[in-house]
């Protein structure tokens, strides 16, 4: 029996998982991340229990180099995270392995399975926004994974300033001036001084996140006019946070611009914390039919 | 001989021309926008003089009808333009000649003539900024000019108001909220009391379109990772104002993300007055194609 793998790899841990040609999940186990070489080490003893795998997805931490004319092709590319800039993560595994796989960032997978596995036919465009540790999306432009000179690092577009909020940010590159550093879970947490967590859903932090990422929304509508924008990660989780965002945004784009019934446009994941891995398992189906 | 027909439909002004096979103008002319009959009456008139067009590409203001599968295919939709909402341009045309036409909006013409004419063969993604009396964008994204629900409105992106900048924008949806509330002409002229050609180039005019202009160009390169941004229209005509642009995008974007060198990736229009009717004359070819 034919079985295709997943490698999510994430900054604090990496989901590994195996599922048989229909996607139906068969194993799955979870490795914490260390440095490049120690981790993958783990991951390809993990895959050594599967002698059967025609190809893997992976979806990684960013950034790596997706272009495939690049000499660093599959490279993960500048980071402060130790033991991983300059790391030939997809070379180490074709060097253990030579099966196809498919090699993107971790939002380009969780975009891919909301995409064909979490929408309906008629979407054809679509944002995957993850708000947790870090803010960024996936992009998907008429059925096309969007990449350019490097991949989309959507999370840092430019915010105006909530007028009630003060705080200077927590975006090493732009502090304030981006999304991800007014909006990120470590941004609410610095601010508030308590996790997302634990804010009452009558705090004003909801309020004002709500105001940044409807910003983000209008921004993504007015560029890309996608058929729906998914919010996924930690932050997003708290149920009061959506209807606010729909709120927000209608004030916000003020009747400019069709879009579809704001109950259908801007939604919660429908895959869950499976978006990952089933991301890959699509993925890895296509690499097989290309290769 | 095998001739192209443009239309380069504008709010204030329609430039129509006719070129041969190898792109080369025989005739070119300029008729006023009345309302939409009126005006097409025009345009079939100016046409009539020809009777070997074999395609025509039309770029329209908008906003306009792009699907293919809606009822209101090659209509213009809601504008405040007397005589021209819900007017049936492209089916005023093909009523008059059938023939194949290339129907698009103002700014997706000007961004293919940039991509197929004004960049070199390794530009695979470039965004067309104009910016006059409003402000908007044309994408290509590998190659493709990017739709989706409908087509960009990317002048109306979120910005961050520039702490030295007390207008209360000209946007009529989004005040100054947005990038075309601010950066306009008609927001420069509002704000100084002066119009954009009036300004020295000393002005603090300069230095807040630079920011804004600066702003966009972080958040389109986030999004889309484009190999090029060009920016045309009235107001970037001014020499000062690319430098300033540069400048501030490096300030603004504090060394997050590899780009192209920013002489090479912000850019004037290469293709000047003539980018919107080029435009047109190589979609009209893609039509008869497609056709």
């Amino acid at each position: 029996m034919a079985l295709l793998g997943a490698i999510e790899a994430g900054g604090t841990k990496f989901i590994l998982a195996v599922c048989d040609e229909n996607f139906n999940i068969i194993d799955r186990t979870v490795v914490p991340t260390e440095d490049g070489p120690t981790t993958l080490a783990k991951v390809t003893t993990y895959f050594d229990q599967f002698d059967n795998i025609d190809a893997i997805g992976v979806a990684a931490f960013g950034p790596v180099d997706l272009n495939p004319q690049s000499k660093t092709y599959g490279y993960v590319l500048d980071t402060p995270k130790p033991g991983w800039a300059g790391f030939d993560f997809l070379g180490y595994l074709k060097n253990w392995r030579d099966i196809p796989y498919y090699w993107t960032t971790d939002v380009n997978g969780s975009a891919w399975a909301e995409y064909r596995h979490g929408a309906n036919s008629e979407v054809k465009s679509l944002v995957y926004l993850t708000v947790g540790t870090g803010v960024g999306a996936g992009i998907i432009v008429n059925g096309q994974i969007l990449s350019g000179f490097g991949h989309p690092e959507a999370g840092h577009i430019i915010i105006s300033k909530n007028p009630k909020d003060h705080y200077l940010g927590h975006c090493p590159f732009h502090h304030d001036r981006c999304l991800e550093g007014v909006a990120s879970g470590p941004a609410m947490e610095d601010r508030w001084q308590q996790s997302a967590k634990e804010l009452a859903d009558e705090h004003m932090a909801w309020e004002i996140e709500a105001d940044y990422l409807a910003q983000a929304a209008m921004t993504y509508t007015t560029i890309l006019r996608p058929d729906k924008i998914v919010f996924g990660g930690g932050v997003p989780h708290r149920e009061v946070l959506l209807p606010l965002i729909r709120k927000r945004f209608a004030e916000l784009m003020a009747g400019y611009l069709a879009t579809p019934d704001l109950e259908d446009y801007l939604v919660p994941v429908a895959n869950g914390d499976n978006a990952g891995i089933l991301g890959c398992f699509y993925l890895a189906k296509s690499a097989m039919t290309r290769a």
